[in-house]
Parts: structure tokens; sequence; C-alpha cells
């Protein structure tokens, strides 16, 4: 058994919680109760996450989107019901977003690298200062080979832009939505692996000549919470659970 | 019985609760049980405010210092355990800051105004666009004579800066914190009468030769309250309490 | 033949170009040459569009999704590539992106009310001061069948989050992106109809138990340039031409 | 004799008067006569302050409330007349206020904990940026005693909320308005000592059942300004006289 | 004899103002004595200006150009010697930027074009949402004709870049320095008027073949103040004096 | 031969173009052909300046003031009427504003100290946090013989504000727009030397009996270009032409 701040106070320092300028509210979201046996990792708030989390018995869900943007006006309709259900069960809600991509050891993006036993050579795609994005070299395959790789790794059916050349051996990876960046990863790479499909992405790619595999949003996000519950289980002496709640959409 | 809504919409178009640019969410702030039958009224969002709504049956509680200032980060401590509790609970909080400040009949310094028998010459003391305090005409009478009838009316013990003139004819009103406008009331009244001492207004009134009444923040957030309750009986067949904290502090 | 400026001031009336706040500069993005004969709407600023845009004789090609957002702070990749195109080749690009979603007449969001069969009762979706979905009446119907229609009239192959009821009276509609506004839709709606798929939409209509079709975002946004096409026809003598650049994807 | 600029080029440095974000405009904000010989020191930029260092024949005030808030617009009524009689005395005023609450040596903060013989153990209560308040352990004593130790020292009559334990070990401490920070100083000592009494104050610390000593904003500010005054005593030759305009209110 | 703020009530009104965003401080900068027998008006607050206002009597001085732009920080060097002047001989300083150069009646712009007997025809140059500048229609002249006319009605040296067509029908003025609106209002005119040379006006005037006329930045701003000066005898009986500084650089 | 990418890294480094927050999109403007043989530098992005650009067979043109400014939110009129040049003759523009007027090198400013063979003895004039201006000593001469030097040194036409001592020893230089700095430079120097004259230099001048030396905005913005054009040949084997477009007005 643990004090809640025991393991915040690690995730705030371990994630560099405070570097980061991020719509989201990262760190504790919501208090639940003080004292942690059992911490939960998913990727989404959201009803379905949490009634998992109360059957089993989870104190602190750490996810990587979580319930509070931009800062909250006001507790009506989803949020509040949402809210209302952690606070009733005082299960504390712990957020990493923006954290949680760009971390050097635990995030989704040096996480997918790792999976595709590629090399990270640096970071790109700058957000307010901080590089998110990973890329570097991996063994050299054709697209249609890193296609089934990146879905086996990563238990997902990837939908490819396959506009570039077809002998891969630089990748770039962005974790959920990474169309913003196509063209710089273009420039260090020649495929970037991102989230979720944006209309805007097509003839970026096109015009470019570029390959871009989509994994899906929630596919590339498991990795780095995945990855954080080890290092969680290295450092403290607590049940840890990873909780899929998959959109398959 | 009524739905939540039918209250809530009435409330947002007769206090023109968008009209205002303001740090506080105004409005529902947090939602509660869908229907209401019991109306309660208070000046402050507050654990002890909370306990008495509850025991008195409140489905709706109308504050004028709600929960939510510029957004809510996060839910820890304080916050957490006062939102809680009407979640729980099923309470919804209902916020009227400037909105009920300023209105033209049921806001604070309007009913100030009206208890002191006094006849509203005009408003002033603009803020994001919005004149807040109210001006005008009383009976002729002494800094000390016009001190006991606030007392009076108010139920408080003020304070007074009595730097100006003895004989009051003409008063400025300003609810809560009006420190900030004390030049300007200066120049259209004989008294300022203001909820809460600021260490800013001591000097100001006292070279502008200007008296000042501090007749209590809580105190002269009471009024509009109360008003708005009358208002509300007088449309909604629904059962009104006004919970009393003073803080007498 | 007309003046450019004819054209384009009959537009930016029409269109009301300046009503919105957009990072989109709607209005003339690019000056090609001065007398206009030949017409071309598109939804995407691509070479794809460009290339058969040329090859048509268009003068002046009018798009959704233009070249400038927020400003162009280098002319380097991409936008110098494209940009050189239409100045070598003496096209003007017209875009108007809010306006044209939201236009009473001609609008994406009217359009596809009016494709199948609904009648509007009104705007919601609020963005920077205006409201940009529509929402309405139509037929009694089921999802499936609705999904049915939705992708006749727009010629595309819908997805369907199905969790709401299944008979549908209340639409509402939001062109492109619109996962933003699946709350509100909810209130005035039994479905939403709208065109990207966003992962943070699949939770929040499970929980709400609402329904949501896709539409594909660049299907949902070509009935408002068809409409405007007919309208500029009506009003000037000039040939015009839809230039249709799917991205099947 | 020295230069004026002598004795303000050190104040800015040893106070890191650039340092700091702030509404007032810390530095020399009015430029009197050119060489100095008696330097003034009082709370606030006031008429009553202005007399008293003319009659004294101050060259040089140093204020920590000064005269200019976030710019100054225009020059009418009350700002008029004190910046009047500045110049037309050719008094200079140099204003230290954020500077002089967080200073480390002669802050306001750190001076009291010294009266108080506590050991001051860090810095908290942030504003853009800097730690402005001072915590640390006195030698344990009721919250009776310490207010009496308080009034003691400051030479006021303290105003308690005294809802936390009656032991006292650790104390926070920030001058002027720290009602702002009370959750914070809850988690780091048993009692906030702070200057000015806020409506808000109340029930948070009796939510948080924790102490609060309000010493009055004028009391808890003269401190810094007398520790200034010693160490411009060592660094120059110059007559240095504190004027003492309490508003006991 | 008039009090001071009769006479500035009735400018904020006439020149409407509050209506306008501005840097400079328009209205009543610096507050002199409460009655007013003669009201002087200059371009520039300066010296030059304060000893000749003093000498001649001035209780008023109506300036283009104040002293405080986008709030004043410090009242040192020349900001603090000038004001010490005013208020020291404790004369008002009334100031009308924007709101002078735009007037409908007596603003800069408009006068120029009356005094070169041209009929306005409507405004340009927006500025924070209003119109500055005025164009119109002239009797046909050659550039080198109008030049010698603004020449003489404004009693300048004027520099021309006549890079437009030789004969002039329409013209646009904008006083004191226009040049960024170089390429509006050669849409519009064939020549503008205006005062200060700008480096950037050179190749842009050139490029567009326009004709440009420098009158002087002084000179095309003492018009609007002259026809202030005879609105403010109809309205006043006070004495009033026009304080010729040129700068003849 | 280079690539273009080869000497645009050099310059963005050397120049420490992202050091600076500038109106100018400083770095690589508008992307031109990719390989680099011939470098044109010119003060001004102007037509005449392109022409001869082409003329000379420039593949890289290095300008003082480029195209962009805050972001181009349409192509239209001059803007579009030059960039379409630049792209149809795949001339590269490069940027550097800010940059060249500060750097310690061949910046603008210390280069015109240089010519003159002054020493530099520091930095003034902060934008955004970055020092502009140069300061520092020369052989004593007389106004008259400083002028004479400038003009010289500079081929130019000085006007000179006289208002100072005669002899000087000390001087201070803004190449450009200077005449913001003059209070400053007052205080470092004798006389201070910038480019353009600006109304509101006279009378600041005039009551600090200051001198200040008007070179020409064109004059003074050469040397620094001159200075880079050396360097870059130093660096790389690449035919280098200084394009001379002065304004002569």
């Amino acid at each position: 058994m643990y004090y809640l701040y025991e393991i915040t106070d690690f995730l705030d320092e371990y994630l560099q919680i405070n570097k980061f300028r991020d719509l989201s509210s990262n760190g504790l979201q919501i208090e639940g109760k003080g004292s942690v046996e059992t911490v939960g990792f998913t990727v989404d708030a959201c009803m379905e996450s949490f009634l998992k989390a109360k059957e089993l018995g989870v104190d602190l869900l750490i996810v990587h989107h979580g319930l509070i943007w931009g800062g909250l006006k006001f507790l009506k309709g989803i949020a509040r019901k949402r809210i209302k259900f952690l606070l009733e069960n005082e299960i504390s809600l712990y957020t990493a977003h923006l954290p949680l991509d760009a971390h050097d050891e635990v995030g989704n993006n040096i996480q997918i690298m790792k999976l595709l036993s590629g090399s990270s050579e640096g970071f790109f795609a700058e957000h307010e200062g901080i590089k998110i994005g990973v890329f570097g070299e991996i063994e050299k395959m054709e697209v249609s080979e890193l296609k089934k790789r990146v879905d086996s790794v990563l238990n997902t059916t990837s939908r490819v832009l396959n506009f570039g050349r077809n002998e891969i051996e630089k990748i770039s990876i962005i974790s959920g939505s990474g169309s913003f960046a196509i063209e710089e990863a273009s420039q260090i790479s020649d495929c970037l692996i991102t989230g979720e499909y944006r209309h805007e992405a097509y003839h970026v790619a096109k015009e470019l000549e570029f390959n871009v595999i989509f994994a899906g949003h929630y596919e590339t996000e498991t990795v780095g919470l995945k990855a954080l519950m080890e290092k969680l289980n290295e450092r403290f002496d607590v049940r840890t659970i990873f909780i899929d709640v998959p959109t398959n959409f």
C-alpha cells in the first residue's frame, strides 16, 4: 500500500509533467482515495474504462486522454457523469498526454520504434517548444511488409497511403494524430507511422510522394501506457492492470 | 415539480447570464437531479451551505460565489470535496456572480438602494463593458445616521471611512469588493457603500475627502439572492429557502 | 467574359466572407488573370485539382480548403509548388471555408439537409460567434435506412456509430469534422451526420446513447460547392465545371 | 551626497527589479532631483507620506506600493495631485513591490520569519514563475501565543481564523494579501500569517481545518522596508528615515 | 470662463473619443486648472509648444500628438520634464490623435480635401475597424500642378514620387504617416497625399505606377486643429490661439 | 555549385536566425532552384532588384527587407507580382532583417562603426529581448566633420539635427529607423547615427540637446549585406554580386 502522493510525485517527476504546454491538464486530474494498492492503465477516460476499473478494484487510473482539456467550465452532461462516477468510487485519475507521447523511455513513439526493432536517431515535430515525434532506422523492407509488422506489433489493421518509394529504411513515428507533420517527416524518413487518418493527409502525402501508415489512434497509444506500467512495477510494489477498451472502428 | 432546465432556462434569460464576461462560470455549474421541488439560495458555495442544503432537501442551490472561476484544471483538495458532495447528493449548483450584482431588478446594488429608500439615477463602475454599480439620491442625513440605516437593513456592523462631508444626499453602491471604484464614486455621490475593506481604499478616500461605508462582503450580497428568491416564487410553484451562512468576521 | 473582381465582389458579398473569424484566409487567396470565362469548383486546393483545372481551361478555381491557413510564413516545399503552379498558369484561387459550411442557401449543411428532404429548424455548433451546423426534421426512418440515403445522395460509404435509438426523426448536420459538437447534437436530434471520423467521437456517442453517421470529409463538402456553382450560373454567363477529386480513403 | 542613479542602480541590482513580472512599475517611477542626501521609506505612495517626506527633507522616497500600476493612461484626479506634488518638490519615488515581498534577505516574508525567530525552509506561492511566500519552523506554541507574538513584533492587532490544530510548529508567511494561497499553505504548515482579510478566506480555512492570522496589510509590509533601510545604510553614507503612516483600520 | 469639464465633455462627444482603439490616450491626458479662458492648439506636445502656451496664457492645450502612448510606465527624462512643466503651470493637455485624423467635419483628411476644393466620396485605410483616410474627386490637373496647390494650401514644400499617370482627377489623403495604405490608395485614386516619407513607399509606388505626394508630417496635421479651433469658437466664448511650431525639416 | 540548403543552413546558423522575434519571416522566404552558383545581395525585395538579379543570373537573392511580414494572408497585387516573378524565375529569396542589423560581425551597426574607425563598446536599444544598436568611441571631431565622414563612407547625403554639443567622441548607431531610441542613445553617446527621419525625432533631440544624423534608410542598410557577402565568399566558392538599387529620395 502506498500513499497516493508517493506515486503521483514519482510520475510527475519521471514524466516531466510540468515541462509541457498542453491543452490537457496533465497530472492528477481527479483525486480519489488517499491510498493505492491497484493501478489501472487505459487509453481513454470513458465510462467503459471506469466501469472495468471499478470491477477490478483499481484505486488509481492512469490515462492518456483525460477528462479536462483547457479547463472545465461546467460539470454537466457527460463530463458530470464521468466525474461523478470517479468521485463516488474514489478512483483517482492521473493523465499523461503529451508527456507520454514524447517521453524518451516509455513514450508512445519511442516504444513503437522499439517494437519495430528500429534504432531511434532523434526527435521531430515540435509542439510549443518540445519535439514529440521520433525518427530512425529499421531493417530495410517494403511498405507492405512494414504495414504487416505494424499490424502485428500493435494488433491493428492499418490503412496505408503508399505514394512513396517502396523500400523503407527510415521511419518516423507520431502516435495519435500526426498528419500535421507529414511534410517534415518526408524530409527525414521514407514513411510516417501515425494513428488517425485525417482528410488533409491525402494530397500532402501524394504530392510529396511519401508513404503514411495509419495504425489507429487507439492502437498507437496503448504502448506508452504499457511501458509505463512496467516502469511502475519496477519501482512500486503495486498491482497493475492494463484495461483494454479498443474502439475497433 | 419542475424539470431542472425549466428553471435554469428562466434564470439564464432573466439574469442575462451570457451578456457578462466574468471569471465566474455563470449558469448551471454543477448538474444535479433532473427534477426540482426545493430551491436554496446562499451567498457562498461552501461545505457549510451544502450541508444545510442537503438537510433542507434542496435540489437546486443558487449562489453568488460558485465553485468554478476561470476554468477548473484539477479536482483536488477542497474543490474535489465540494464537488463530490454536490454530485453524490445530486444537488445542482447555479451561479450568478456579476449578473446578480448588476441586475436592474433583483441585483444586489439596486436592492440595497431600495432598502435605503433611495431612488436610483444610473449605473457606474464599468467592468468589461457593463456598468455594475448603482448611484442615486436618498433622504438627506448624516454619515453616522446612514451607517445606522445600513447596519439595520443589512443586519451588519459597518466600518466607516468618514473623510468626506457629513451631509449625505447622493450615494453610490457596489456590493462585495468595490474599492476599485472609489474615485469614480466620489464624482457622483457623497458616500460609497460597499462590502469588503481593502487596504488601497484608505488613502484614496482620505485624499478625495470622501466617505466610504464597508458593510461586509457577505452582508451586501444576500439581498440580490433574496430578491431573486421572490421573483422565482412568483414564477414557479417551488419551495424556496434562504440559507444564511454569515462569516461574522 | 467578366473581370475577375466582378465575380469575387459578388462572392464576397453573397457568402458574407468578412463575417467569419476563420484560420482560413477566405476570399481571393491567389490572384490570377484579370478576366474570367471558366470557373472551376473543387473541394481541395491540391496539385491534382490544379492540373485538371488547367486542362479544362479554368480561370478561377473556387475551393473549400484553400492554401493559406493562419498566414503563410514561407513559400517552401508543397506550398511553393502549389502556389507556383497557380501563378504560372494564372489561375485565381478563391476560398470559402466556414462561409460555405454555414451559408443559409448554398452551405454544405443546409444542402445536405435538402438532399435528405429534411426541413431545417435552426443552426447550432457555434464557432467564434457564428453557428455552423444545421438541424431539423426528416421523414421518420431507421438508422440503417438513413445511412443508405446518406450514401446514396452523397455517393459515399458511411461508417456508423449506432448507439442511439433506431427511429430517426430529427437530424443534425456538420460537414467535414463535426465530432466536437456531438453532445450538443444529441440534445436536439437523434443522429448527427458529419464527415470525418475522430477517435474522440466513439465514447462520447456511446455514453450519450446517440447515433453518428460519418459520411466522409470529402463527400460532405462537395454539395455546397455544387450549389454555389448553380448560383453563379444564374448570375453570371460563365462556363462552370465541378472538378471531382475524391480521396476514396 | 550621491547621484540619484548611484542609489537606484544599486537597488535595481540588489532587489533584482527586472526579474519580476508585476503590475507595479518597479524601479524609479518618478524622477526627482539628481542628488540624494536623505532617503525616506514608507509603505504607501500617498499624500500623507509625501507631506511628511517633504517636511523631513527627503530626496528619494522608497515605497512598497507605488503610483503606477499597469501603465498610467491619464494624469487626472488623485494620480495627478500626487505626481504633481512629487515633481514640484523634486522628490524621487522608487518602488519595490513583489521584489520586496520575495527578496531572500530584506523581503517582507523572510523578515517576518526572522522576527518570529523561525528558520526558513523554502519558498511557495508562485506568481508568474517566482515564489513569493516563505515557510519554515518556529518554536512550538499555541495559536493564541503565536498571535500574541505576531501582534508584538509587528505592532498590530491580528484577527485569527482558528480552524486548525492548536499546536503550531510550521508556519507560512505572505505579506499583504495572501488569501489566494491558503490551500497550498495548509499543505506545508500549521498556520498562515498574512496581511489583509478577504471574504474568500473564511470557508477555505474552515474546510481545510487550517489556521490563518491576518496581521494587517500595512503592518506586514513595513518590515521589508526597514530591513532595506539598514542595508542601504551599510552601503551608502545617507540619512535614512522610516515614515510610519499606519491606517489603523 | 468655463469649467474645464464643460469643454472636455464637449470634445469627447464631438470627436467621438471613445470610438477609437489607439495607442494614444485620447482625451484629457493631463489635468490642469479647473477653469478655462484661453485654449491653445498645437500639433506636438513638446517643450517649445508648452513654453509658448505658457507665455500666451493658455489654460488648455489641445494637441494631435500627446504625451502618453500605450501607458506611461515611468516619469523619467523627457516625459518627466514635459509633464512637470504642464503640472506646475496648471496647463491641461487634451489629445485627439486618430479621432482628429478621421473626423468627418474637422478631421485632418477631410480638411485637406476641402482646402484642395475636392469633393469627398468616401473613407478608406481601416485601422482597428475604423477608416481613417479620405478619397474623392478634384478638378483635373497635372501632378506638378497638384503639388503646387498642396504646397500653397498647406504652406509646405512637398516631395513627390511621380510614378503614375500625369493627369490627376481622383485623390486620396492620409495625414501624417500614410505609406502603409499606398496599395489601397492606388485602387481608388490617381495620387495619394500624405505627410511623412517612409522608405517602404518608394518601390511600392514605383511598381504600382502610382503617384504619392509627401507634404510633411507636421503640415498635414495642422489643418484639423485649425478647423477644431473654429468649431470651439462657435460653441464657447473662449479665446483660442493656434501655436505654430513647425520643424522645417 | 552548391545545394541551396548548404548555403541556407550556414546562413541560418551564422546569423542566428531563430534567436529573433521579428515581424519579418527570417530565413528562406521563397524557395527557388535547388542548386546555387550565383548569390545576389540587395537591400529591398522589389521588382527592380529582381529584374537585375535575373539579368545577372542570380540563383539566390539575400535581402534585408523581404516580402513576408507577419504572415501573408493573400497573394494579390504587388505581393503576387513579386512572388510570381521569383517563382517563375526560380530565384530563391533569403531574408535577414533584425539578425542582420544586430549581428556582431557583419551586422549593419557594427559595420558602420567599423567604417567610421570607431571602437564598439556595447549594444543598446532592446527589441523583444535582444539589443540591436551599437555604441562606442570614435576619434574626437565636430558634428559637421562626422556628417562628412558618414556621407563619405556610406555614399549618402545626411540630414542633421545638431542640437547637442559640437564635439563628438561617443557615437551610437541604429541602421534603418532608429528614432525610437534617441533618449537611450543620448545617455550613452554624443550623437546618434540612424537611417530614416521621423517626425517624432525632432523635439526629442531638441529637448535632450542631442545630435542625430539621418544617413538614409537605404544607405545604412547596405553595409551589413556587403560584409555578409565577403563572409559567404570566404566560406563558399560561389559568385557573389551586390545589387545596388538606391532610392535617392
